[in-house]
């Protein structure tokens, strides 16, 4: 699996907006093939950070998440909400191997 | 639930060793009732670098977790491999809700 972590921070007051489209956007996503989960997390002492939590099932699978409809009303919709460009981290799963995913 | 990622470096060449040990306390920790998750990550530009992913049901489970004897063992496997303290972040689910977690 490729995993990828983005890291958000959103201006004051723009936390149930990102919130609300980013719901709309995770439920649409792992309805595509590519992607196995989609968890929108919001930080506990901080609601102002979250973190997409993107896991997806090969190489070809963030490129055609980027060019779906969902992604890109999300992506206009939060734009003005930023307080700091995103940031990612990519990983490799150790635990749990690709075929126990769920 | 409670979602805990927990940030880890370890030192050079304890990268193998730091896998084995996760990944046996990972498959011991999805079967206590309040862990809904356990995943081993490992960062894909620093192979140093791990995410431990933490779905707790309920606020009593995280200390229910640090009781278990998988748990110590690993606590004390990983102790010297550490190349700095661990960090963690706490974090809330916005998606998928509570009862759409698997």
């Amino acid at each position: 699996m490729i995993v990828v972590h983005v890291y958000i921070h959103v201006k004051p007051g723009c936390e149930e907006a990102f919130r609300r489209a980013s719901e709309e956007n995770a439920s649409q996503s792992v309805k595509e093939p590519g992607i196995v989960r989609f968890d929108v997390l919001q930080q506990s002492d901080d609601p102002a950070r979250f973190v997409l939590v993107e896991i997806y099932r090969d190489a070809a699978a963030p490129g055609l998440h980027k060019e779906t409809a969902h992604y890109k009303k999300w992506r206009d919709a939060v734009e003005s909400m930023m307080a700091e460009p995103r940031k990612s981290a990519k990983y490799t799963n150790v635990y749990p191997s690709d075929h126990e995913w769920r």
